[in-house]
């Protein structure tokens, strides 16, 4: 169905200013996903064997052998896009309705990149325990869950149990898909400034979702936890600071039990003097860090701005 | 996508057991729907627009215009085929995963035939409270919710309370998908044979989902429950039957109330005797009414042998 249209070939084209251009262009589609049949069909005489009767023999086969799923249905290549709408890009908690353009716009990305077939599920209930409940329910129809846009703490807690609970794989896109490509990324640049990842020093500002995740593969591939430092609104993150006893902090105390061993305190600028590496994952977006903290970073930094 | 593979083409046109070549089809495609874009994609760049940044402008006009959700998004033609596999064709309680083939291909014929874009949604979950809060937490992504292949009675009860408690429509397919076409079929019958409708004696043989919709409807529509006759495998229904006073038969109850005034009992023979009408959707199967059964009816018959 792509281009076909070419006014709104046109339009694209002349696109600048890409919120004007989707507020414009939304409602020409009124939805950017199509569900069609990939099978065969020339005529209605075909449903004989797609449907009734025909389909209640591959209906049996898997009855009887459970592992047939995977051959007669969608299952292995349906991915949930799973969101309360609690933390929808820059936005905040703007609700299920509202997060459907985003979660549209995942599915089309995993189908346009990766040819996933993903479906966009926004839930009506904010409850950590709910949306647990209702992934839960959700999976015989699915072959994996990508959770998306959950406020944090409850993202963690909801991915935890889903990996423990569910028999298919689960997934915080804010989580570990920024946190692979962010690995990935650090991984190649330390071969380009010829520098170890067991001797850089890592600065990473915002402590969301995202760089919690990021901080666990950081460590899992190698980064001694000793050479890190996590900056968050109120400062670099030490283990006796005064607002982390409460059970919503709970994820950064962990942290804190074992990066930045020194209990060095500060600002931004200060967590950023002399360090190798900046990865920054904050909310607050573009302005925040100034050029001059760049300047005091270590010779041949990496920085990697990306709020 | 459909008709790309001429080997495909040529196996459907030899098909002549519509089973057999269920299963061997339905594993070349490994399902039989995908989920695609339907919005103009020239390169990655145009995710700028369908995707971040540009995807905030309508989400943030969703948030502040709640209706806009249908001119920015696909819930307006989003459709969950919803069903929990307790009751799938004349299989029985064969389980969410195998009731997949049959709610993929339900949802090819919503697309084939209707230009709707449906999806199947098998739930891990058989508990009639717990499938209806399914539904409604799947709220926000669709535009309406297809019950399918439900078991009765509690297909009846959660399609009620459904149409309570949610904002969007609910229908069971068994039900009223069923009674929509077997009025529009009677109407169109009597014109031919010239018979009126509060004129006309109607036995229904079968009382599951699919006749209890039927006869709701076919009173609604002004054929007078006093000439209908419904027949389970106990006979005709009556008041006073011994068997009706469980809390799972109260359906066929509240139908005695109305039908059935003077009590009539015997088989489908009995019931069929002198009628006008014959509609026959009981999960036994063919083979059940007997030629002369047939021909012990009112002249010019019509009957619908839908088993």
């Amino acid at each position: 169905m792509a281009m076909s249209n070419p006014n709104v070939a046109e339009l694209l084209a002349k696109a600048q200013k890409p919120g004007e251009e989707a507020l414009r262009l939304h409602p020409l589609y009124r939805g950017k996903l199509e569900v069609t049949p990939k099978c065969a069909i020339r005529s209605c005489d075909d449903f004989a064997v797609w449907y009734s009767p025909g389909v209640a023999a591959p209906c049996r086969d898997i009855a009887a052998n459970p592992e047939r799923v995977f051959d007669h249905t969608n299952k292995a290549n349906f991915v949930a896009v799973v969101s309360d709408g609690t933390r929808v890009l820059g936005l905040g908690d703007i609700g299920p309705h509202a997060a459907l353009p985003v979660m549209e716009g995942k599915a089309v990305l995993f189908k346009y990149l990766g040819g996933v077939d993903a479906f966009p599920i926004c839930l009506g209930t904010k409850d950590p325990e709910e949306i647990i409940q209702a992934c839960k329910w959700l999976e015989p129809s699915f072959g994996g869950i990508n959770l998306e846009d959950i406020a944090k703490p409850k993202c963690f807690y909801i991915l935890d149990r889903l990996r423990k609970e569910m028999a298919i794989p689960v997934w915080h896109d804010d989580q570990q898909g920024t946190a692979a490509v962010t690995l990935a990324g650090l991984i190649n640049a330390l071969k380009i400034v010829g520098k170890e990842k067991t001797a850089v020093r890592i600065t990473l500002i915002g402590v969301g979702a995202a760089n919690v995740a990021v901080v666990r593969v950081l460590i899992k591939a190698g980064f001694p936890p000793e050479n890190i430092l996590m900056v968050d609104t109120r400062g670099i993150l030490y283990r006796d600071r005064d607002d982390l006893g409460s059970p919503e902090n709970e994820f950064k105390r962990l942290i804190c039990n074992v990066t930045n061993p020194k209990q060095k305190t500060g600002d931004i600028a200060a967590a950023l003097k002399g360090a190798d590496v900046c990865i920054a994952l904050a909310k607050s977006g573009p302005g925040v860090i100034k050029p001059d903290w760049i300047a005091a970073m270590a010779k041949e930094a990496v920085v990697f701005a990306c709020a």
